[in-house]
């Protein structure tokens, strides 16, 4: 193999061997093809693009490079969701115990936040004691003992992801529907599942914010997982604003919990139960979609799902206690109200400010290596479209600092001030599903629990 | 500057401003921006190409990062000549001297051959003893006293090429019209020139096979030549065929050496006389083309050109004994002669393929570490377009062993065969000129010497 002649034929339009792409990452992963070479491979992709079956290899070789969660015959129905990343995306953490309590076994493998997007790992993290570090073999462990597990990538899964990706991320390369496939789908394929349901986010905060954007890298994503037998399902969602009432860590938690009581936001209940429901179909667990809800609905009123959730805090060695008593988990030295500074209705706020400002407020990470706090965040408590009085408490700060504090609510009233005046109309929750059949755009209530 | 979001921004299709090329290129120099992070860069520019501002720019930085040709005040008129590389292209040995003795100061800094394209320092090192490296400072002297200096580039020019070509060579990002210009006209530019001429070779055997582009390049190159100070044309001319009698080293030290007394091959003349009248005429030292060809030869038949490269030889410490006698020249053991399979006009053979059979010989490079057979190589006899009669002699192998003559010989007999079934009609030698004000065709005859 002769890599800049791999390298001059992607560069000129033509597709590489599904052995050539296998090489290349072995021999990457293996340190014998530098650096230099494979971010003019990368670059030359942003440029060409990936066939189909450049792809299957690609993220087939990536998967390759490392260990898979451990698969015994003849158990449950193994089903993940994986989001594009938002801005008070908190689904994970609800719909991991409650699938499980409906008999799905959910090895959630999540990553940590950057820049204005949070992190599952950084949440869960926010529950004094709790580890999302474990050796490959003890999560498989607990996901046949109690159906979920709630982890991080380790060094045994796709190392040759960690290295493309710290390539990717200083050399301009990130952006790629083909690449972001591969990256994500061989990280969920090593999860060995049966299917998988894909939250790509639509809207200013998402990574891929314009629809046909998103909608190509659902597609993507449903080709790759389908031909390597693992039956995808995407749903397009909205991220013009952040979802439910909370942004940060330990207040994503304590909206999780309540939540799983079912007493979530309606557009966090509204997109974690479309979600769950599709899990649920895949899985064999409903007849239909309505059946799907009923079944989901039952599991958060019954307890089973907050059960569950304690469950998985106790075995990875977090305070269960928090479940009862949400004050038990970090708060904030200083909470502000933000009152409203006009009357109407309440307009979608701007995801990546209101994520930036959490990273401000500590929050969140601007580099790879930030400490995160867990304390602070912010809460925004009216719905996008819900009526508003003026001067009503519509968000509340939670800082570190009286400074921080002031900082971000001023900040957040002139986001909202922004908000107000612009008008937006918000993103239906449910923008889209999208299978390899086709693309539908649900119509009016049936996607509502 | 933050790298990444300059590789986004040239991948985007956003110029870069030339302030940022400066810094660029300095940190790349110094090893402060990574292969990798200019590896991906290049490849956007493959895409994306680069503006004149930010070519100008590029071009300044490479040549800023290393030392220049001395320049005394009131000096000759300073001129060199680049050809873009060939079979055969001996013209730099035969011109350095004949202009030297019009007055002309010819600063010849050239480079090896690779690949089926022969290089000029390979073939002086085939005199013995002849030595191409040196200091700058000593090139300046030579230059001064006796007006032509034949050297190679050394550490001190222009380091960020070397680091940079060495880096696209390995990752696909050579034939790039822009970095292509950067490449040779900072090496050009720290040679302090008056006036450049390129030769651009088009046809089979040139790095730029196709008229269209052979012609950009030759406009982008007038374009950053022009805008430098160093006022520059180009001629497109014929390599769709090798140019002269002889592809090798030795064999084209004695083709020149007969060249500069009068008795070179017509199509070697033609091309050779052309770009002289050339850059005798941005010398000032010709009132117009005719003029300048009547100087050009006058100078070959006076002895004065062949006495300047006796006086280069001698002052580069070769055997100047050889321009009397080649036989002093390096011989190869074994010559073997080719007959015409066919009778009728020549046609013009594939230089690629003579190249390659050159370099199979041992008198060419695969890698740039490879040795070179200053003894073997290929001799051509007739002219494309001569008649030629079944059975004559018409080229001759010349060889290290009877294995590689046996080898090359019914390698060259097999391209002989088929270019005469192919019926090609050669290229016109000199196919167009280039300068600032625009394209001229030749009409006729005014070229020929």
């Amino acid at each position: 193999m002769v890599v800049p002649r791999l390298i001059e034929r992607k560069r000129d339009g033509h597709p590489l061997q599904p052995e050539e792409w296998r090489e290349l990452v072995a021999r990457y992963t293996a340190g014998t093809v530098p650096d230099y070479q494979m971010a003019a491979l990368l670059m030359a992709v942003m440029f060409r693009g990936l066939a189909d079956a450049e792809l299957a290899a690609l993220t087939d070789a990536m998967l390759a490079s490392g260990a898979r969660l451990e698969r015994p015959a003849g158990g449950p129905v193994r089903v993940d969701k994986h989001s594009t990343g938002g801005v008070g995306d908190k689904t994970s953490l609800i719909l991991a115990p409650l699938l499980a309590a409906c008999g799905v076994a959910v090895p959630m493998m999540s990553g940590r936040g950057l820049g204005h997007t949070g992190g599952t790992l950084d949440k869960l993290e926010a529950i004094p004691g709790f580890t999302t570090r474990m050796p490959l073999e003890q999560a498989a462990d607990q996901l046949d003992a109690i159906g979920v597990v709630m982890f991080g990538q380790t060094d045994e899964i796709v190392p040759a992801d960690r290295r493309l990706y710290a390539l990717r991320d200083v050399t301009a390369t990130v952006e790629s529907i083909p690449l972001i496939t591969a990256s994500i789908m061989s990280k969920k394929l090593a999860e060995q599942l049966d299917a998988l349901v894909l939250d790509v986010k639509v809207g200013s905060g998402a990574f891929m914010p314009v629809l046909d954007d998103a909608r190509t890298l659902a597609r993507t994503m449903i080709g790759v997982g389908d031909a390597a037998g693992c039956r995808t399902v995407a749903l397009l969602t909205a991220m013009d604003r952040p979802l439910g009432r909370t942004a940060g860590n330990a207040i994503e938690v304590a909206e999780s919990i309540a939540a799983l009581r079912g007493e979530g936001a309606g557009d966090l209940m509204e997109v974690t139960l479309a979600l769950g429901a599709e899990m649920l179909l895949l899985a064999g667990g409903a007849p239909d979609h309505a059946g799907a809800l009923r079944i989901l609905k039952a599991t958060l009123r019954s307890g089973a799902a907050l059960d569950r959730f304690r469950e998985v805090i106790r075995r990875q060695g977090g305070d269960p206690r928090v479940v009862d008593d949400p004050s038990l988990l970090p708060a904030a030295p200083v909470v502000r109200e933000v009152h409203a500074g006009h009357a109407g209705r309440m307009p979608p706020l701007p995801p990546r400010v209101l994520g930036e400002l959490v990273v401000a407020l500590g929050g969140g990470r601007r580099v790879a290596d930030d400490r995160v706090d867990p304390a602070v965040g912010l809460e925004v408590l009216p719905r996008a479209g819900q009526h508003v009085a003026h001067d009503e408490v519509i968000a509340r700060v939670h800082a570190r600092s009286e400074a921080d504090a002031d900082a971000a609510g001023s900040g957040l009233r002139r986001a909202i001030d922004r908000a107000f005046q612009a008008r937006e109309e918000p993103l239906p929750l449910v923008i889209e599903r999208v299978t390899r059949e086709g693309t539908e755009t649900p119509g009016g209530t049936p996607w509502a629990p």
